[in-house]
C-alpha cells in the first residue's frame, strides 16, 4: 500500500497495486475484471507484453508453451528430481533447482532463435523481403554472418530428430492459421531451406527455434524469449515432481550413479585399483 | 530415447517421451493431438493430476493462477529484481530467486490451507456435513485442534485487506457457478464464519486461502498445492522482469538500502557513532 | 555508503559497512585487519558466531567443514553437474542447485541432530548429567521422545557404513585434544551407546550426526547448523564443476537416465509397448 | 559404492568416494588424513586445483576469499534477506537466492577481470615483459583492444571508493610478500598506472579486479574464478542470515519497497492519480 509519505522513495510500476480494499493488477481490479475472465497463459502474455492477446495471439502463444512444457528425462528434470529427493520440504527447491538448467545450452535457444533472427532482420537494408528467394538470400546472409562469428545457427539440428521435428510444421501451421506467420517465421523457414547451401548439410528447424520465431513474431521482447521457456517448464517440472511422488526415480538415478563411480588419479588420470 | 539394453536401468514415466520420428507427452502425440489444442493452464493441470480438466474445472483452475500471479513489490519479486540487476545474463537465476522465496510464509498458505481443510476433512468422523451448522461445527473443531498445537489457522487474516480479501468471494462465486463447490471452499466458508467465535476475533478469509480450497476441490495433491502458487507465481515474475527491463527500480531499492545501513556494534547493540 | 538524511530507513548492520576511504567488516577494518590476517574458515565463524573463535574451536570447526564438504555422487552433485551441463554460462546456477539439495533429508541431518540434542539438554530438569550412566538415562529419555513423536533419530544409522562411520571418533578425537567435547557431543556418544536398547538395534553414529553435535557444541545457532552444511558444500560443488570440467560425466549421466525411459499408461500403470 | 558390475556406467573422479569402511576425498582418507589437518579454505583449494597449496599459496587465497566474504547490504545480501523472510523453512533457499546475484554485474568482476589478464598474457607474441614500461605497453595493448570491442576494461573503477580502493594493495603488498605477485598481478599495476592515458581518467583498480589476478597468479582455473566468490560470499550470506535472524530488517525493507509502489499507466507512462 502506497505511502503518503513525500519525501519516501517511489517505485512505479505498472503491475500488482493494492489498497485496503482494492486488489489491482495491471490497473485492472484483479477480483472483478480478470479472475474467471482471464486465462493463465493470456495473463502471463499480458504481463510481459503490456497489452491483452489477440485470441489468435493467444492460440500461437500457448501452443508453444505446451510445445516446450516437458521434454521428458531431461537435465532439468534429472535436477528437480534429484533436489526433491534430497529436500523433500521444499518444493520450491526443487522447481527452481529444475529452472537453472535453462540456460543458454538446453531451453536458451528458444531466446537464442528469436535474437538471431531478429537481430537479422533488423540489420537488414532496403526493403523487406517478398519473395521466397529474397528470404533465401536473407537466410544465407544471416547464416554467413553467424559463422563468421564462429557461432552455429541456433534452431538448426536436432539430436533425435534428424529427419524432422514434429512440433516445428505444426507450429508454423498454427500460426498460418492465425494469421501470425510474420517475418521470423518465414525467416526461419528460409533457414531451413538454406541450411544445405548454408552450413553444408541439410539439418531439421528444431522445435525450441520454431518457438523462438513464433514468439518474436507475436512482438514479444526477444531479451526475455528464455523466460517463456521457463515458465513452460515450470508446468513441466510441476508434473515431474508430482510423478516423482507417485513412481518415485530420484533414488535409483543417484544410487546408479554412485555406483558407478571410480576413482582416478588426478595426476595420472587412471584408475588406480589393480 | 530409449534403449534396448536389457540390463540397463529402466525409469517409467507418464511424461515426455520420444523416438527418432515421436514427440510424446502424456501418452499423447505432441505436436499433432496437444499444440493448438490444449491451453497451458489446462495442460498444468493434466500434467499433475494424470487427467484433462473439465471446462468447469478448467475455470476455477485458471481463476486460482490469475489470482496467484503477482502481488507487487513482495519478496519474491524483489529478489528477483535484485538479482536480475546483479545478474542480468542470467534471466533463469533471477526468476529461481523469485521462486525460492515459495515458502512457508508467503505463498506457501495455499498449500497449508489445502492441506489443514484436508485433514479436517478426512479425520472427521461420521457422515459428512449436511448442514451449515454441522460445517461450522466441523469447522470450530479444527480451529480448536489447530490452536491446540500452537499453530494459527492458515487462510484467516491479511495485513491489508481487513475488512474482507476482494478475492475470496469471488474465487467462491466462480466455483459455485461451475459446480465446484466442495467439501474444502465450504469448510474454508465455515471457517470464515466461525472465526470470531473461534480465535475470538473476526478475521477474513485470504486469498491464498480460499485459492488452496479451490485447487483442493479439484482433487489435486494436496502435498503439491504450493506448486501452483509457484507455477502462478512464474508468469508474475517474468512480468516483473519485463518491467524491470523498461522501468528499472532494483539499483534504487538497493541503494536506499545500502544508504539505510548503520554499523552497530554486536556486543552493545549500539550505533557507536557519536 | 550511509545516507545523512534523518529521515531515511536505517537497517542496522554488524557486517560489511563503508565509506568512501573504508571498508569494515564486523567492525574492523577488511584490509588493513583481516585480510592476510584472518583465515576463511575462522572469519567464516567469526560472521555467524560475533565472535572470533580460539584456535582449538578453530580446529574443530574446520574439521566439520573438511569432513561435509563433498561425499561423492551425491544428490547435490548431479544436481550441480547437470545444471552446469544444460547452462554451463552461469556457474552460479550450478552452485545454487546443488545446494537447494541441501534440506531435510541430505544435509540436514547436522542441524536436524543438533538441534536435537539442544532440545534435549535445554529440557532437561535438575542438574547436568556427571556420569555416563546419567549420559545414558538422558539418552534414553531423548530416544524415546523422539520415538513417541513418530519420528527417527537424528544421527543414528548410516545406509554405507553400518559399522561405523569413520568420521566419528575422528571428529570427538579432535574435539577432545582441544578440550571442547562437551555435553552435545556427550549426550550424542550415549545415544550411540543406548542405540540398540532405545531402538531395538545397534546403529552407527554418523559422520553429519557427529558434525551437528560438534558445531552446537561450539556455541553456534543450532538453527542455523545447516548453513555450515551448506557452505561446507559450496567447497565441494566447485570441485565438482572443475572436474566437470575436466572430465565430464554429466551428459552421460544425462543419456543414461534418458535411454532408460519407459513410458507407463498413468491409469493402468503398464508400460503398453508389446 | 563403485559397482562390481562390468556393464554398469562407470564415472570417473577424483573427489569424494567410499567404500563400506572408507570415506575418502581426493584419494586420501578423509578422517585419517584430512579432518584436523587441512584447513577449510585449504581444502577447497585442493578441491578445484587437484593439488595441495603451499602455505604462501594459502595466504593469498584465504586473503581473497575473506575480501570478498560480504560487502554489506548489496543485491545478494537483499535477496538472501528477503527470501528468507518469506521462506524461513528453507536456509538453503535463501543461501542460494544470494549466490544467484553472483553473476556478471556484481561477484563477475573477479572472474572477467582474471579472464581479461590471462587473455592478454596469452595473447601476447614475443618475451614476457620484463621492464615496468613493456608491462604498462602490454597494459595499453589490453586496454586499446577491450575498447574496441566496445567493453569496458574490468577491475577499473568503483563507485564509492574513487581515490583507491584499500583492498588493493593490501592484496597485493601479500602476494609480494609470499613470492606470489605474478604476471597476472603485474599487469593489473600497468593498467592501474595507465588508466588515464588508455580509458582517459585515473580510475582505481578495484577490489573484485585483484582479486582475479591474484587467484589467476595461482594457477586457479580462469573459467571458475567467479566460483571462489561463490564460495568467499556464501560465507557472508550465511553471516547475514545469521544477523537477520538476531536483528531483522527484510520486512522493512520490504514495506519500504511495497509503500514506494505507484501504479504508473503503461500507455502513457504516469501516474493516474491525480
Amino acid at each position: 500500500m502506497t505511502t503518503t509519505d513525500p519525501t519516501a522513495p517511489r517505485y512505479p510500476t505498472s503491475l500488482g497495486t493494492s489498497t485496503a480494499t482494492e486488489i489491482n493488477l495491471l490497473g485492472h481490479d484483479l477480483a472483478g475484471d480478470l479472475m474467471g475472465k482471464v486465462g493463465f497463459g493470456e495473463l502471463a502474455f499480458w504481463l510481459v507484453a503490456m497489452r491483452r492477446p489477440s485470441p489468435g495471439e493467444l492460440r500461437v502463444f500457448e501452443s508453444v508453451l505446451v510445445a516446450l512444457a516437458d521434454h521428458g528425462f531431461t537435465p532439468t528434470a534429472i535436477a528437480a528430481r534429484v533436489t526433491y529427493l534430497s529436500a523433500p520440504d521444499s518444493l520450491q527447491g526443487a522447481i527452481a533447482a529444475g529452472l537453472l538448467g535453462g540456460g543458454s545450452r538446453f531451453l536458451g535457444v528458444t531466446e537464442d532463435c528469436g535474437q538471431f533472427l531478429h537481430t537479422a532482420l533488423n540489420t537488414h537494408e532496403g526493403p523487406p523481403p517478398a519473395t521466397e528467394d529474397e528470404w533465401d538470400q536473407m537466410a544465407l546472409d544471416a547464416i554467413a554472418r553467424q559463422k563468421k562469428l564462429g557461432k552455429h545457427v541456433p534452431g538448426l539440428g536436432h539430436p533425435n530428430h534428424k529427419d524432422g521435428d514434429p512440433r516445428t510444421p505444426v507450429l508454423i501451421g498454427i500460426a498460418t492459421e492465425e494469421g501470425l506467420r510474420g517475418p521470423h517465421l518465414q525467416l526461419f523457414e528460409a533457414i531451413g531451406r538454406m541450411s544445405e547451401r548454408g552450413v553444408g548439410r541439410a539439418l531439421p528447424l528444431n522445435g525450441a527455434g520454431v518457438c523462438g520465431a513464433a514468439l518474436a513474431d507475436l512482438g514479444l521482447p526477444v531479451e526475455l524469449l528464455r523466460g517463456f521457456a521457463l515458465l513452460a517448464r515450470c508446468a513441466g517440472l510441476l508434473g515431474q515432481i508430482a510423478e516423482e511422488r507417485r513412481n518415485p526415480i530420484a533414488h535409483d538415478i543417484y544410487m546408479n550413479v554412485d555406483r558407478g563411480a571410480v576413482y582416478v588419479d588426478p595426476q595420472t588420470g587412471t584408475d588406480p585399483t589393480p
